[in-house]
């Protein structure tokens, strides 16, 4: 019973109520008490870091997957508690394997069962060629070649359409993850900003919040396939996160300490990291959107991609 | 070959001379070339982290272990290059299992070998009773209380006799361990000391020196038996160490990242990791060494073993 078993648990009884438990992974619950357990914590964090303020418009990255459809399910549910505006952004990434008819379908159905403005980009031919084209002429891989457009695009889409906070889905599975890869590369000013918000450093950065930051991955499955909501993750990004070494070790270390990647977090919260380096933010001079550079990542692949293409 | 080969394995050979190899915990050496790096790692650790100047008077706190051992031979090798004084401090704990006449013996021998200043402090009877018996009637684990006492000894007898820092054998797997411990009970004090060298902050505190810091335990494993070192560690230690979660943990990580402790390491020692608590040391009211309250752990743990031995 780590996850949601079919049948109740007639022996196990739910921490809460005592009716029998569905649900274990940190403690029993049952459906009702589990969905209420889990976004009492979420509103409990949201309040103790002052994510949200009245009158905030919150622009939530959506993919399809689990962990992103949990935050914005959240979110939706807190709308008129905290006063604030509700907004999702589904990317079309350019790669059929990630996002394709059916994800989109999933996150704009999702969005219209819960009055949700939603927003639709479309990355293809961005690049001036597919994602998977560009990825693999200037060899970059995909997965990374993904990433740093998103973060691109939600940016400056969020700020362009008057949001004033970007949330992602990122949960204790991936701030422990983040951690342990960048504390290992000694990238401290990154750890240092591994918090449930990462307040905006220039005039063109959108603050960022991160609701699901202490909740692990298990209880986001949960309180998905409880409420039977429909998901579409991207299989890819799963495929590659299953065959990282950190996923293997967080996983091992889970078997010894259930509550490990919940405490961890609970510490980085309050931890004061700090770093020497500081990185300037400035504006590309390509494309005006904020870089330490002169030139920002996503110009600087296009252009790549355009030169190689040109030359052959 | 994680440890030492009995045997030369012709295959492997040393990544430095290309002499077969016979140890291979990070990178395969020959006997020869994996002294001398190791000694070298010691060094340039000393020379970066400024641990030693000339002049110092180092006590080195040897329990007979081998990580106590490698690091007081390492130092002793260094005397007349960094033109330091050296002597060493071995504690009878009055706990049979761990020091007793062999310890002693060989802790002893081994001063006397290299011409290192030899101090011996018999701890029994210190606290009135057997360290053993202290622990029972004030239910306190013996471990525990052993260190304690033993933190409370090296500092005061290194200070009345002289020495300006007081050198252990912590190495890489006591720092990651200790990091994980304190990090999950959010002592960001205690780790923000964590480092090659804990300047002390206090007149009657004795900066530390950890000069195996960046050193992992297998490596003063091989250090000893290479050179055929005898020693004599504490068998209740060990076997408790190999009973805890955060042992099993980092072994774990261990089979998937090899160099992860000593990666993780190199990082700590440049990380700035701050508290906003301060423990402002005083003197204690009964016996003047240093404390954070009114009365030292010491003097507390003697007075409640006094009273309760009174009133039965």
């Amino acid at each position: 019973m780590t996850e949601i078993s079919q049948q109740e648990n007639k022996k196990t009884k739910c921490i809460a109520c005592k009716k029998p438990a569905i649900v274990n992974i940190m403690n029993p619950f049952c459906k009702e008490c589990f969905i209420k357990h889990y976004e009492r914590r979420v509103e409990n964090l949201i309040k103790r870091h002052k994510l949200v303020r009245k009158g905030d418009k919150i622009l939530v990255a959506v993919s399809g997957g689990k962990d992103s459809l949990s935050c914005a399910n959240v979110l939706s549910k807190l709308r008129e508690k905290f006063d604030f505006e509700l907004g999702v952004l589904h990317i079309d990434v350019g790669i059929p394997e990630c996002t394709n008819e059916r994800t989109l379908n999933v996150v704009e159905g999702f969005c219209r069962e819960r009055d949700i403005t939603f927003h639709f980009y479309d990355l293809s031919g961005f690049l001036g060629g597919t994602t998977a084209e560009v990825a693999k002429v200037t060899r970059r891989p995909l997965c990374s070649l993904c990433g740093m457009l998103k973060r691109y695009v939600f940016n400056r889409f969020a700020r362009e359409n008057g949001y004033n906070k970007i949330a992602t889905g990122h949960c204790a599975d991936d701030v422990t993850r983040f951690f342990f890869k960048n504390w290992i590369s000694r990238d401290f000013l990154w750890i240092s900003k591994l918090k449930p918000i990462t307040v905006s450093d220039h005039p063109k950065v959108v603050t960022r919040i991160r609701p699901l930051y202490e909740m692990l991955e298990a209880e986001n499955l949960a309180y998905i396939q409880i409420q039977q909501i429909p998901i579409a993750g991207c299989s890819r990004c799963s495929y590659f996160l299953r065959r990282d070494k950190w996923f293997d070790i967080l996983r091992l270390i889970d078997e010894h300490k259930k509550d490990f990647k919940f405490n961890f977090v609970k510490a980085l919260e309050v931890a004061e990291i700090s770093s020497k380096e500081k990185r300037d933010f400035g504006e590309c001079a390509n494309c005006g959107e904020p870089t330490d550079g002169d030139v920002c990542a996503v110009c600087r692949v296009k252009e790549r991609y355009n030169r190689i293409k040109l030359s052959v």
